[in-house]
């Protein structure tokens, strides 16, 4: 058994890249239903070259893969995605969006980040550890790579239910995870919940003159009224029951929640952002532990140059709900049209859309969870930040309850990264530093 | 000089068909700036066919036409225009927009009624006048015809304060007009003003992971406050200060408005409209006297199938405000920033967009009102129902200011006719009455 050093896994960090290059290429759209059997098979070519016995299983949209290699005391379940965010809009990426381009120092192109580059960095990991161990895995690897998570990841629910016992393992490395602007790994314990939603309402069979909102109402008037409902100006949810199922942060959950450095203001200065909700100690606290509405997309009427003095007959607007243990999205969807209704908006119709996953936090004081933060360290030169919950979404539920694992997010995103985004992109030392921490996981696991 | 007969109009009639189908197939977009001048020339020859002489001046997007003829102690102002509204949502005409086509006793096509209809049945009223009178007029007849009237005749206040002169006559008919659907013809002594604006909201300065909703506020919420804040339920404006300036209507605008039958059914039918916001008694006076806000269009983040989980970095929403004597747009438009800003809405920037006219109302006692209704009774052989004001908007302000004239509307437009909407029409009976009624304005005119 070796120590990790860095110069020895230069090779495999240029590896990495080039896998890197060849997934970003592959244009595994889930929401458009783009490239995604082509995409899972050239994953799979790539586990199978590494020892990895690799099972392919239909899902709703894409395939689910389940590759398995090594053995040992230990077990790894590793999750990761092979579907990617659309592109558009396409006039505001510098360079094309499937063509990973490198420009100072950073590699930019949709899924660079999320998730292919954390994909390519974990199998880089994996190949050094091989290689030290004369091409053999000290621990056993287990990984699902799914190919829906960007539209909610509709087949892992009852995937992971139904293969229970292809995926048990001590701990789940999650497929996402972040460094800090000051080079700081930084982990997350949890995830929130996220329901899709699109509002719709209707007035009228087709499109009115609009001298005659005098006498009948208006969609996107109503639409407004229904929105306008959903929060406070502050941004805290106002729907009635909404709250009732927030389970309180613990003081180990708050405690951590403090020592989270800085307040948003790298992410404010990159996106350019004029109105935020919350600076200072308030930042980390909302973006851990508060659920909130986010309106997504809106469109009716006429969106064309100039005025066009109409009645629009219909108009909706897509919402999601981002949602904290232990609220369940079936009883938000439940409280939101008992809220419509109270306020005289019962023709206003609520339809799901596929984004609906349910909260989850791990236990901090888990030993997997510890390795991890450990390992995180240990690669990083660098304490790592701890994150009660991150305040993005994913279907993390699914692993800790029917799995019962804990689940650490740790990786290769910055908060530059525009993710979902135009001009997507990673540093390029992140992904060195991604390969380094996959190696110093992997082989202190395998010891302890 | 001979009476009013229907069977010498035939040839006349239908001679103005033909007129109508060619000036249907000229798309006159004033919005999209097509084909403008092209109609402007199509016209130009038709009067001058007729004896007139025509007089063309720049607009700003449309030239402006002020056409004079005939010889008498009565002067007539007759106004219309050549532009016609977009014809999109394309898919939902039953047949080509810009190809007049004959369905059921209907005329279909964009501008078949609005305006290009009256402008069509009035020439043919003109040619057999002249007809009757051995190819002269018996009165002064001055047509101003403009190009711009949909993107609310931007040239037209100015225009009419320098050109007084040649556009003085003792009234003027409107450009519009309708039929009840029992036959009675519908006057309008007055037109609501108009103001177009759009609300534009930023964030940041491109689109944000909506996880980011938790500490970012979001530029579709904050529009959705705002437009709800601007009316309640009932549709009545919630803008402080914005009534201050509503003139209180006489007892002569409440008995005629207590005349008018039905309260709106037929528009409901036509449409399929869902959400009245009044029946009853309280249709018409509310069509009549009430100054509300529409909402034409809003549109910001993801549109598309599905859902994406996006914060958006901007959205706009399109309004007009439809006002009654005596509000003045650019007031409104102080008590709207003042609202927003009283609110803490500062940052939705108000936009103004071309539409904006003043509201206008005639006195129902004027000579030439009444001979306009009394016309109207002879040649439709039905009682006219008068309404004090259309709900409707135009340029009335201009004329009943700067050239003292009553303006009267009286017109061919039927309640199922699709006015700015998809397979707009016109019904061919009442076109037939539309010619009558002008040989019997003219002639009366021409006696009185």
């Amino acid at each position: 058994m070796t120590s990790t050093s860095s110069t020895d896994l230069i090779p495999h960090i240029e590896r990495g890249l080039a896998d890197l290059r060849d997934l970003v290429a592959l244009q595994s759209v889930s929401a458009q239903g783009r490239m995604l059997p082509e995409t899972a098979a050239h994953v799979t070519r790539l586990l199978e070259a590494e020892g990895f016995t690799v099972r392919s299983y239909p899902g709703e949209v894409a395939p689910v893969l389940v590759a398995e290699a090594g053995e040992g005391s230990a077990t790894l379940l590793i999750y990761n995605h092979y579907d990617v965010q659309p592109e558009d809009p396409l006039e505001l990426w510098d360079s094309p969006p499937f063509e990973l381009t490198e420009r100072d120092g950073r590699l930019y192109g949709r899924g660079a980040s999320d998730d292919k580059g954390e994909l390519a960095s974990r199998l880089a990991a994996v190949r050094a550890v091989r290689e030290r161990h004369e091409g053999r895995l000290p621990l056993r690897v287990r990984w699902l790579i799914e190919g829906e998570e960007e539209v909610g990841s509709p087949s892992l629910e009852r995937f992971i239910a139904e293969h229970a016992d292809e995926l048990r393992a001590d701990g789940c490395w999650w497929e996402f995870g972040g460094i800090s602007p000051e080079g700081r790994p930084v982990a997350s314990l949890g995830l929130k919940g996220v329901m899709g939603v699109e509002l719709r309402c209707r007035v009228a069979a087709s499109d009115l003159h609009s001298s005659l909102g005098a006498v009948i109402d208006n969609p996107l008037y109503r639409l407004a009224r229904a929105v306008a409902s959903l929060r406070d100006e502050t941004g805290r949810v106002t729907i009635p029951g909404f709250h009732d199922d927030v389970r309180e942060p613990s003081d180990a959950d708050r405690a951590a929640i403090a020592r989270i450095p800085g307040d948003g203001q790298p992410v404010r200065d990159t996106y350019g952002v004029t109105r935020p909700l919350a600076t200072g100690s308030a930042y980390h606290e909302r973006a851990n532990l508060m659920p909130v509405v986010n309106v997504n997309g809106w469109g009716g009427g006429y969106q064309g140059e100039g005025s066009k003095t109409v009645l629009p007959a219909h108009g909706f607007v897509k919402l999601d709900f981002r949602l904290v243990p232990d609220q369940d999205p079936a009883r938000i969807l439940e409280v939101l049209r008992a809220h419509l209704d109270a306020q005289g908006l019962e023709d206003i119709e609520i339809v799901e859309l596929e984004a609906h996953q349910k909260p989850a936090r791990a236990d901090a004081g888990h030993p997997f969870v510890r390795a991890c933060i450990e390992a995180a360290g240990e690669a990083h030169g660098a304490e790592p930040i701890v994150h009660p919950s991150s305040a993005a979404s994913g279907p993390m539920h699914p692993f800790t309850y029917h799995l019962g694992v804990p689940c650490v997010a740790l990786g290769i995103g910055n908060v530059g990264g525009r993710v979902h985004a135009p001009n997507e992109n990673i540093v390029r030392e992140h992904f060195e530093k991604g390969v380094a921490f996959g190696v110093a996981l992997l082989e202190r696991l395998a010891r302890e």
